[in-house]
């Protein structure tokens, strides 16, 4: 997926209104299923999600708050953000004083927007740059001004796809779709799994079943969970949240899932520690964070972790309306989603394989894998191939077979033998195509 | 309990003759019993436990040492180290040589009297300041005098009481009582004994229930487990021996208990490392040592650790005279109780414990620990409370339940995130008070 | 076994023509029959070993390279490395260009005949020196003079052989021997294994059975995994492999098993900590090495490593004519043997054992393991002792006791507790005459 395609759902996506819930989120889900097939489900408001309820679907047509010299300070027809998400609706009379508290602005920002919301408890709101907050006349009355609506019998909606694979083991991608026109935090997630989902789907094979999600964040995941919980919990095996995946940072993250010891925490911790140009740090699990806080709550204890770049709360724009297009990058972007569809390639043959012959080593020559004759000054290559790389490869070749008793992730072996990742991916192939390898599944 | 209550029952203590039975022994349990509930128990000499056998009761009226020029160089009524423990009767006359080799003392402490004692082998001798000894005549016949008895029909003496708490799981704080007037190594730990006890009755709450027993060294633990290690082993989660804690040294010290890994062990690490003005450190669990190397023999294995300060065996003071009521120094004595008491705090809430609601995270902001409204330049803070200090409350919070699985002790999550003794405690208390935590036993 | 003894085996076997089948092999292992008792078996030819197949049996009469000048350039009957080992027969007349692909040397070792193999591709081949492949005359033809013969209804064979110990719990030694006149690699391996077997023999007392296996290599121990692996893995609980023994490296060192925490394992890692003067060093597991390649493949997963002085590999005169009595040097060799010897004996008693008292410590003194006295200025000492001495032998006795629950290898004991090797036997020893020691099995 190009750049231009990238920029093209993401200005697309940009000035719709979104929330929790509402004519929005329908809107941007439709946009995604444009881009890839996806199915869209519903939850009742007012249906329980373990210790939360899903709220009253919240519509806003229009609002704007006007001064006493008629000038209109905030208007949400032109910035969503105007309007504390989930206001309810006003339309009222009122000195400056008696507005105050429902005003916000960012002093240290003062040409940004701040992005406010009250999803869960009666209140309204607007919000505005501090620099305009300073020009508004002290004495009058304004006109407050919001035409919302909470709907206690709309609903929730999220949406959600899947490539299958050779196994049913899934991994996990999710990402969440619910904050206004907000770049990095959040459309960089959605544009991110649309793109990821087109280059899993053109890969040449695939072990593992990949699972797309996209909800509104925390009350969506816990929807999720609560319809899905069961069935991811028997069938992920690894999973990723993706999240501020683009800004000025010039590398990666992953925040560690809460076991941190699951097949894509083992995998990014040894590519952690491989040099390279781009090398993912790791962040440790906490409970700050999007919706991996809820796949890891620990009745679920999903081994899923996080992806980001320039991250939630680590940038001054975080929140603001200064978190755009511009500096988000698209270019950004698609440079960690070029990188994620790497580590999920290596993911896919990370996993847990048994050699097909346990008992004593495969006999390599007869496959052509080893020299036929054995001699001290002969470099042990392969036959037909170029012996100085070779020689490498043979030990890869023994050392993957020796380590795949099924026990351990595969990607141990590269870890401890430090087989560095395209190395260890050709050998996995090679040593699949001569079937000396397969795939198992965890014994316990 | 203040330092002259302290001072009381140590003047009491001091004076009377002990032994590992005997009627001093009785006596001072009775001093005991005076300021704490307990039961006193009595177990036959020669009665078998494991390996050892409960000695003939010893009983010893009067010794002295008279010598050829009628000075009387050793003096039981003075002094009651100047016998040896357990010494048989003797009443008979001999030469300085003959007697040499039934007398004690110390060339490099030439002002103490040593602690000598027989318990398992008949024999009898005299404990002298080796000044004394190099004044004594080299010619003419000493009179050794013993008026002591060995009753087989006698029994040895121990005590043992309970504080309740809110579940059958125990804390089992051990210490001795047995030697003569000896200081640091003894009373101070009986007397500690005496003030925790009265320091945990007051606790407004107890998660556990606190077991107290007070026994002769060595063969009264193995008496005690003989009689009640079935039920230690059934209901102990963690416990300490109280030994040497006062005298020079600035601060305490743990020994861990043979596993190494029990709530108590755990809590001690984790506080070892948290900066403070008296700074707790880790002695690793070896054979010597006082009645833990009982509880912890491979049979029983309890979770059994020990606190000390001035450490047997590390002064040279240890086993004479001179370990005294002024080395010891009872203030000494009571800030060790007083850290003691502190820990315990901790370990009664740093158990298994289990979020009430374990499927995502529970929705805070309903039980008024949450800001209702969500905004980059609002700090996170609960109603109506400081907000610089909420900050990490909340995160305590989310962490805290985030963790509480039931698999591991809770103290691991404050050990995990750093959080500081007095942050971890009141945020278990508030999750308690709000049902977001309840306690959970063992699963294993 | 004396030098003279070791120097005399290792003649008897120098000169004979070995190969992993064959006459030489068969006259090699009754060499080896003359000086331990072993049993000789066979499998047939064609015989599947797992993955592999028994090849047909190489016989080789006569073989030479005859130039065009008459000159005999490699002489089987001079060095049987001039012959590519499994060479099929040929007596053809050529060119020297149609037989360079057939000819091997090496010019960095120009005056060494390499050892060459082809035993599962139909070949053939002379080595020589690379300054005698210099003066080989361009023109003319060569005659190639192989008289060989691959016999289809042949065997392979190995010999083994046991001495019994108190337990049926099995050390298994197994070297190789199947390459020509090589010393170092190979034949200081079997002269070792007959030197140790003598040692072993005269031990006074052996917990454990041991079993030695000579075989030729990678197949001879497929062959014997398959019709003893069965066996091995009930009864196995450690074991080595013995290879490049010699040379000018000053030590040994050991490449653990593949688990890398078996009995000998942790011996090993224990006694490379111990300061001395010949301190053995740990190689990690990998899958280059001998025949603990076959031992630690996965269907088996045996707890088998390797000793070895001057590794494979390693040394330029590796699989070389120049790996000759000289560079082996019998006198490393004997070096070698008895520290292997000295480490038999002290995993002979490093493994698991159980106080026989569990409950409380036993009472040392009535033992005479403590004195009867107690007083703090008497060195704790055994009666009838070396008082400096006995202290810490005490402290010994009581760490070992407390630790032996039967859980883990008593040797963990001796690396928490830092004691010497000498203190750690001799003190398990003084516990089994006791009777508070007593052997016991992994309860897994």
């Amino acid at each position: 997926m190009n750049l231009t395609k990238l920029e093209q759902i993401f200005d697309n996506l940009w000035p719709v209104n979104r929330s929790i819930t509402g004519p929005g989120l329908r809107e941007s889900l439709h946009i995604i299923q444009n881009e890839m097939p996806v199915d869209i489900e519903r939850i009742p408001s007012g249906t329980q999600v373990y210790d939360w309820k899903i709220p009253p679907e919240w519509t806003i047509r229009d609002a704007r708050l006007t001064g006493p010299d008629g000038v209109v300070y905030a208007d949400f027809a032109e910035n969503n953000l105007s309007v504390v998400n989930y206001s309810t609706p006003v339309d009222d009379h009122m000195r400056l004083s008696e507005l105050d508290s429902h005003l916000y602005s960012i002093e240290s920002l003062p040409d940004a927007t701040p992005r406010v919301t009250t999803y869960y408890n009666r209140d309204w709101g607007f919000c505005f740059p501090q620099s305009i907050r300073d020009s508004m006349p002290k004495q009058g009355e304004y006109h407050a001004y919001i035409d919302s609506e909470l709907d206690p019998s709309g609903s929730l909606d999220f949406a959600h796809g899947l490539i299958e694979g050779d196994t049913n083991e899934e991994i996990l991608l999710s990402t969440y779709l619910c904050h206004g026109s907000l770049a990095n935090d959040n459309l960089s997630g959605p544009i991110a799994m649309v793109s990821l989902y087109n280059q899993i789907k053109k890969w040449q094979d695939r072990r593992y079943t990949y699972r797309f999600v996209i909800v509104p964040e925390t009350i969506g995941s816990l929807a999720y969970l609560n319809r899905y919980g069961g069935h991811l919990v028997d069938n992920v095996i690894s999973g990723c949240v993706l999240t501020c995946l683009g800004g000025p940072k010039p590398s990666l993250s992953y925040k560690l899932s809460r076991e941190g010891d699951s097949l894509i925490d083992n995998v990014i911790k040894y590519l952690s520690k491989i040099k390279s140009d781009r090398q993912i740090s790791i962040r440790q699990f906490d409970t700050r964070g999007s919706d991996e806080r809820q796949y890891c709550s620990p009745g679920f204890n999903l081994p899923v972790g996080q992806f980001a770049k320039t991250v939630y709360g680590e940038y001054k724009e975080y929140h603001t309306s200064s978190d755009d297009k511009q500096f988000m990058n698209i270019s950004s972007v698609a440079e960690s989603i070029n990188e994620i569809n790497q580590y999920l390639r290596i993911i896919d043959k990370a996993g847990l394989f048994e050699a097909t012959i346990q008992h004593g080593e495969p006999m390599l020559s007869k496959r052509e894998l080893y020299p036929t004759i054995n001699s001290p000054n002969i470099d042990i290559r392969l036959p037909n191939t170029d012996s100085t790389r070779d020689q490498p490869r043979i030990l890869d070749m023994m050392r993957l077979i020796n380590f795949a008793d099924g026990n351990e992730n595969l990607i141990e072996a590269a870890r401890k033998y430090e087989i560095p990742p395209h190395r260890y991916i050709s050998t996995v192939e090679l040593l699949l195509a001569n079937d000396l390898l397969r795939y198992c599944t965890d014994k316990s």
